[in-house]
């Protein structure tokens, strides 16, 4: 049984990524950031799916992207709400933060040398939302080009790194239905970027937008709306 | 004036590549981290420097490199001593950080973002110690390549990725040379893996060792040792 890192985020793409790990038989190990986001909702969604799915260790690392500015996710800038798809597709969203992808998967780097792990699963997906440049697969081929330079367990031949993106070319509607069959409760995520202090999401942002529109097109109900309506 | 990041760790290495960098007509935003070493003398000196060269901002993030384990800087491993050339050169040290460098890069790569700047320095150097794969230069040249493919703006062409490592294939004395003649004060640097409280190299690690024999075939005198002679 080999080790492997996964970066959960608590989304739904993330937790999809972890149950593609499980099944493919790795030793799973968690990795989330606190890392100056506005909401931390989405810390406690990866601690449920992390749980739910079994993880050998959940790892929250405390980091500050906000000194360097510049992100609605992390300042008060206002999250934009009900845009259309081709809205959401001309331009970088302003929910980008800099250079955050490389930033987590740096860390899972350096875990990934500590624990003797090959493996490193990010839910990254080019497809429903492509604004974001560190999602690309030319991205992700160029950070595993790097890291098997960058550690002395490379140099010495004892580690051959992968960075997994299994969802890079699906739809939202196919990441659904690939976890569902894995078992994967999506009410435990949460995807919203704008989400009341009891996690409700708001229905309006983008992020809501693409995963109503997933489950539509999957044929599925999302439970995160039914466990919220089992609370009113 | 265009804006540059210089990673600086307080050593003679980073305070060199600051002043290279300043030479060249930048306007430096510094770069430290409290990483979880053992030895916080490092962030002093680090503030020394980056005072005495001249920088618009000097910025030291907190991370935490210890919870992934595994290296003498930042657990309670001994610090190797008196080690000769050929020791050296062998192996990986047990001062080596799993994905320090990468780690480094990564915030570097985030601030040049918001700062719009094209420049990022490090004082990485490949011939004195070459037991470190990400000083390398072929891992440089891999981990810009990922950054231009890794920002929002380096997609949409507005900024195009410099990793400079100038002091890549100079030797320590060579590397001493140049911050003389730049008039970078090494009396304010603090290079020794195991210093004492006040500072005081212990002079018997392998940075202290290499630092000596650089400053002995560059025909100076460190400054440093003077500053402690005259606080006896």
């Amino acid at each position: 049984m080999a080790n492997a890192v996964v970066l959960l985020s608590g989304g739904l793409d993330s937790a999809t990524a972890l149950a593609i790990c499980r099944e493919a038989g790795f030793v799973a190990h968690a990795l989330s950031f606190r890392y100056g986001q506005r909401h931390l909702v989405e810390l406690d969604a990866a601690a449920r799916v992390a749980e739910a799915l079994g993880v050998a260790e959940h790892l929250i690392s405390e980091i500050d992207l906000r000194r360097f500015g510049g992100s609605a996710l992390t300042a008060e800038i206002a999250v934009p709400k009900d845009r259309d798809a081709q809205a959401m597709a001309e331009a970088i969203p302003i929910t980008y933060v800099p250079a955050r992808n490389t930033v987590f998967l740096s860390f899972a780097l350096a875990w990934a040398e500590v624990l003797s792990a090959n493996d490193i699963f990010i839910g990254v997906n080019a497809l429903d939302y492509s604004g974001y440049p560190d999602c690309r697969p030319e991205y992700i081929a160029a950070f595993e080009r790097m890291a098997n330079l960058a550690t002395a367990a490379g140099a010495e031949g004892r580690q051959h790194l992968r960075i997994h993106a299994p969802l890079m070319t699906l739809t939202k509607a196919e990441i659904i239905r690939r976890g569902h069959a894995l078992g994967v409760d999506y009410g435990l995520t949460s995807s919203c970027y704008d989400p009341g202090a009891d996690g409700r999401p708001c229905g309006h942002c983008d992020s809501c937008q693409l995963r109503a529109k997933g489950f539509a097109e999957a044929g599925l109900a999302d439970p995160l709306w039914q466990r919220f309506a089992e609370s009113d």
